[in-house]
């Protein structure tokens, strides 16, 4: 059940029967000669959905800019500060928390978003409790990452090996090309790829990695890979999402 | 040209040609009983697709949630408070502009997001001169709100008189009918409808428009409606892109 | 009754009969050479405080600077950031608010505050009732323009037609003239005048605008159309202000 | 020279002979059962502008409220958060330093702005540096509060010793009523005056200043007084103000 | 008692007895070329300790980085922005205030600071009170100066009379040499100071006064004379203390 | 080198050969029945102490208060917002850089700190670089924790197994002994302790977590343990540190 093709009334029903909303999260930022630009928000929208209709969920519309900073020296990449981001998730948690949602499953496409997210969670409780919402002491946030999901993990390791790296990875452009078969892209990868080292402000990120790529090869992709993460990705956080509800 | 389809080197490439870019946003509020909460977001982006493939322009990512306070006495509406969409803006024009593009087209889908954006561009351009970024003096923002076009507002007249109302209208709702027509909801919608008092607060919106709808009669719609809505705001606002990207 | 010119014990019985209060508001910029730079917030000054004898009515002191980043890059020009003005509305009415006062109307002098105003009063609405105010969901304001009076646009357009333009207009000129006739100014003003090109950044706008005016020709006014715009302006605004008050 | 009756024209003229503007601050607050609500501003307005007559120093805007948080649970007060009131000087000082201005000499009629000011100047002078502002290293902000000057000091211990007190005093009111003869208030004023306690939040100020006087006796106050006052002080700060404008 | 030393259940005993708490508060900025950069720190925790253990008193962790932006042109120097300190005031407080404090004594060790607690004091009553705190209304601050307390006022003037001066004295750095006396520091002083400037910003701070100090003569002090304002210091803010504790 | 027992002259030569500075960072906050409130104050302090000794570098004062909401229902801790520490490390590091610095290392000793103090380094870059400052874009953060070296995590393993828990552990309560023997606290410590429950906001953790404790048993520590866990982690970030100095 998406949330942007539901009707109010349709919520004040579900929320008779759930206090669960699922909130994906991605980014806009490059991903490499090959890999799209909206591959992080592509990847958690479509997984969402498909956790979505696997658990009979609420599924908020896609936040498909997060915090990219590090990537903003590469043209088309947009990002969030932190401290703006933290309020965009105040403000998201107050209009839900005052209708009753209680539950927050945030599917979360992007490594760079989970500092802050973490950040803006224990802001939203601290400013909830302050405002006397009601059940403001019962509110929960739980940041899930499908590439962190064990059974991804795992069938990146057997399909990529280290050639997996850490950005514009792989399995992540196999997804999209799974969600988008008609955007896949051709670009020369130079065989030797950047990686290993840490992150810090944009132009020292564009400086140690000139072509975008952390380490990986995109260019083992293919969309029945990116089926078969997608498949892992929405069975394993189904039961994630199914555990936290019935959480206390 | 969609951005999250796209790679950076794309958008390098279409840098050397361009520096417009469409900004679809709409909000995540209800609709009325039979109205998607995402309609403004729906019919935003699917114009802001249809322009950019008319004008061979790029089109960033949706931004689904904006300025809807006034209904967050419904549940399902999300909304951002005025100071963080502006800061959000500001944001996304300081990505934007770091990599040269300085031409920003907004087609919003949401009379209440109206005020905040010329206030965050106003906002803007002052903080791009005070970062002394290049080019900060010529970036120019524009606002295009897709149901404010002559054409529009001329069909919508036709068809419906004076049960377009002005929100959940039959028009709006139309245009979500042809993008979505899986989507297509019932509800019973009493005769009379609430219609003419200015908007305060939230609850207050709720006490004077108890079903949501503002002197609408979205029974009307129809997705044949729609595509003729959609097809006229491509249309002109396509014109109005390019005539934004020409000037000075 | 002006709050400056009131004591505390005095407004304590008004607010037995009234809970409404006039907020004037203007701006401190450039009009032109030969217009005043407090232009905008002298006129909502004086119409304010002949509002306020009309009806009755309290009116606050007048919050002379507002909106108007566009206009510094000429001298003399000072602006707040729609950010920072939108704190200072947030105040302000938090303030009144505690008080008792629940109906806000505020005569507006210049048109470059309306977006941040709308967006201010949006951002007002939420947090006065997330703090628990009592009467916060009563809480009304309402944006009311002088210069967009009927009564007023109908006798500028018999006055100049054309040439009173959109800033630095004969209109706001001769008011300025009625209420501090000691203060008009001579400067030669080219017969040809920059007009139609939309606002921008600061430096933009003093570009295509050299000498500030925009299609105007503020010669044409005269103490006396001052007074006839003032009364119209006394007048007309005085029942909206009644209206207001009336209203549910 | 008053800004608000001045053209940008005329400021560009002036700035070729000085860099320096003199800013009134005054407050709207309680200022006892018979004290104007405006007492502050009308003070340091009425100063404001003879020093600029006897120096031929350009007079901004006055700051009408200002930091008055401890006085809001009297009806009529208005106050800025000190958060926001930091915001906005930063916000007139970048405004007036991008024009060529350095010398910011503010007026003040409220003790309770000072240390909100004084953290203003600091933050100010620390933004200004970091936008790269030209100039930057050179602007200077002085405090002169009129009340403080020692030939006013003199006088209201003369005229009044201990009943001079400390809120809502006799010279403040005297000053207003030379001012505004014709709003000279008449009230019942207990002789027993709450004196000596120091000031928390809104309602402990109120519990212990029940009438809203800090140990005064207002009825003292005559205009005949008020207009010496007035000229001690016009006549100390016009000297204040050219020895800062001579400093280097 | 200090704080850090403590355990919750230690202090929820303690606050069955007392509800007050001191918070040493100092900077970290440069103190001429033999003055410990951490000087105002060490005088405000050393003698916040002493308060502590004479009063029985609970003692917060130090406040080590206060409002010292006028320094930052020395190396070393570190400080925080007005309006950020008082958003850190306003946290503390309000984290206190839940739990039960309402009786908050600041040891102050450095006079920069002293503008913006009393900003963050005005700033954070207001807060308290919209929030709804229990007992947000018998919050009370008081800012307690070592370095103005009478007897050391009188000391200092005793020791060092004119060569006190106003920063890097030698009455704050004989207090660090007793505290810590390994860290007595030489270095060549200049027989002539510069002294009598007024304080802008960090760049024309160091141009007026090359090595840092203002006036003062550091190398008279001794760790002797050290203890000798330790001592009253302690004494005289114990008292201090007592009296703010009983104080309705 | 401890920069609060340093003058502005050695820093200056410290910086002719390091560009490199350790800032210890811990919190204020219950740590069970027996453990200090400063725990994670002291621990970083203690470490970044040795750490500064061993490898010569400058190491600042320990920011005493971090990211703590969880705990604040437990009397004596004290949290910032996120977007507060976001503001303080911004402070922080703008100092830093103005004066020289670009290497950050941060030796922290609270996991609630670490997503928020991620998001300040994002936000610190960003910042800086848009400011213009020189070597903006070669200034790097290092989050280094302490309890997370793999030497300190294996012998924690080996004295404690699944008793060392994950807050109020053995392990810290150990370095604290070691570090303050006289503070050595006693109080019942039931044998059943509340383990594995995700954290949100205060109340609830509270409500999960009655004595603070989370599935540890602070009962095993003692000093000698404190030397050893001292001892190695000074040693592992030691290196650590010299590796992110020798980084490029």
């Amino acid at each position: 059940m998406l949330l942007h093709l539901s009707t109010w009334l349709e919520v004040e029903t579900y929320l008779e029967q759930s206090k669960g909303i699922i909130l994906p999260i991605g980014s806009t930022e490059q991903h490499g000669p090959t890999g799209l630009i909206g591959t992080d928000a592509i990847c958690a929208e479509a997984i969402a959905k498909g956790v979505g209709e696997t658990t009979q969920a609420l599924v908020a519309p896609t936040i498909n800019v997060g915090m990219a900073l590090h990537h903003t020296a590469f043209p088309g990449s947009i990002s969030l500060k932190p401290s703006t981001l933290i309020s965009l998730i105040r403000d998201y948690l107050t209009s839900l928390t005052k209708a009753g949602f209680t539950k927050f499953f945030f599917i979360n496409g992007h490594g760079g978003n989970m500092a802050t997210l973490k950040a803006a969670f224990s802001e939203t409780y601290a400013v909830l409790a302050e405002l006397n919402l009601p059940n403001a002491d019962r509110v929960q946030c739980k940041l899930a990452n499908w590439f962190m999901c064990g059974s991804v993990y795992q069938l990146a390791k057997e399909l990529y090996g280290s050639q997996e790296g850490s950005h514009a990875t792989p399995s992540e452009v196999a997804l999209t090309q799974y969600v988008y078969p008609d955007a896949i892209k051709q670009a020369p990868l130079s065989a030797e790829v950047a990686a290993g080292y840490p992150i810090y402000g944009a132009v020292d990120f564009r400086r140690r990695y000139p072509d975008g790529r952390m380490g990986s090869n995109p260019a083992l992709a293919t969309p029945e890979h990116g089926q078969q993460f997608y498949e892992r990705a929405v069975k394993e956080l189904s039961q994630s999402y199914l555990e936290f509800l019935a959480q206390d």
